[in-house]
């Protein structure tokens, strides 16, 4: 059905999440005739509850919120496969795994994607810094540049790599700034 | 509300969860003024589906399923915080997270008990083997032995650690071939 609606050249919806029990960043973008559109983007603080679960709750909510709101095609999940340690995996995983659930209750595909694949999509280097992540971002997005915006900047760069995956030669991205005139509507604070 | 019902006698529903990428095994038992009786346990075999969501996926649908079947008052789950290796650690924590988000999707509350703990409450021995543990509970719940069992019942352990903990002095179980007797209708395959 989503390889339908991209091929009658329809907008397609892409949930980009970067799962963590500290901070779950998310990003919306929707991809249309080449233009690549900035829909919603965020971080989810979950420092502040006391109780793994809790946090774990506060991921799957979110994610079904966004899933109800936007109605995504596909879920595409940064999914780093090494850590510091054995207790951060288990816990990394656990956050991977109700957001993971979150899309397969709702019967969206997920796509999960290497960090290093992620840099390379959207810098063109597999080893660029989280900044310089943000940086081609903010260029291609035009989005104000807060500070805790940059733990949101992991999710929007996977949700635009598996953009170019689908198709490698929409690489051009409408810039923030026009979409806002253009659709004042779509755009939801999520900051 | 799960307190009213036990203070009002009437039965607590607990699905016991062992989670894993390979097997998931599950154990539904029901607490009801002393007596603690089998409801149903067995195990999904995943090692046959290829692809890690999909996996996940039969366990989140699999978990759904026995939730909306006998509407549980708690999930108890074996969390073990020690593993192998970081790979082994992520996968086992991304079937956890989605066991957990089946819950919680359900508003069904979570009790994570490490495999010690639940050695310990089943058979007195916190580093009792899982023949030991399966001996116990087959002592317990008179269930007929065939191997593929055995992979289930940390499951059922797990549930019945949690049975305990809520009322230590709840330690007679009601035997399986009573329950079989009294309850045909609730007894459903799933070995």
């Amino acid at each position: 059905m989503a390889a339908d609606r991209q091929a009658e050249g329809r907008e397609r919806i892409i949930l980009g999440v970067d799962p963590g029990t500290r901070i779950t960043g998310f990003g919306v973008i929707a991809v249309e005739r080449g233009n690549i559109l900035l829909l919603q983007f965020g971080i989810l603080q979950l420092a502040k509850y006391s109780g793994h679960e809790l946090k774990l709750k506060k991921i799957f909510d979110r994610m079904i919120l966004l899933i109800d709101e936007f109605h995504p095609d596909e879920m595409a999940i940064e999914a780093p496969f090494y850590g510091k340690n054995i207790q951060s995996m288990l816990k990394l995983g656990r956050a991977q795994g109700v957001a993971i659930a979150a899309a397969l209750s709702r019967d969206i595909p997920i796509r999960e994607y290497a960090p290093k694949k992620v840099k390379q999509a959207v810098t063109g280097k597999g080893n660029a810094s989280k900044e310089q992540v943000a940086g081609m971002l903010q260029n291609i997005f035009r989005f104000p540049d807060p500070p805790a915006l940059l733990d949101a900047t992991d999710a929007l760069a996977v949700a635009l790599c598996h953009a170019y995956n689908l198709n490698p030669r929409q690489e051009k991205a409408k810039s923030w700034t026009s979409f806002l005139k253009e659709n004042p509507q779509r755009v939801k604070g999520g900051l």
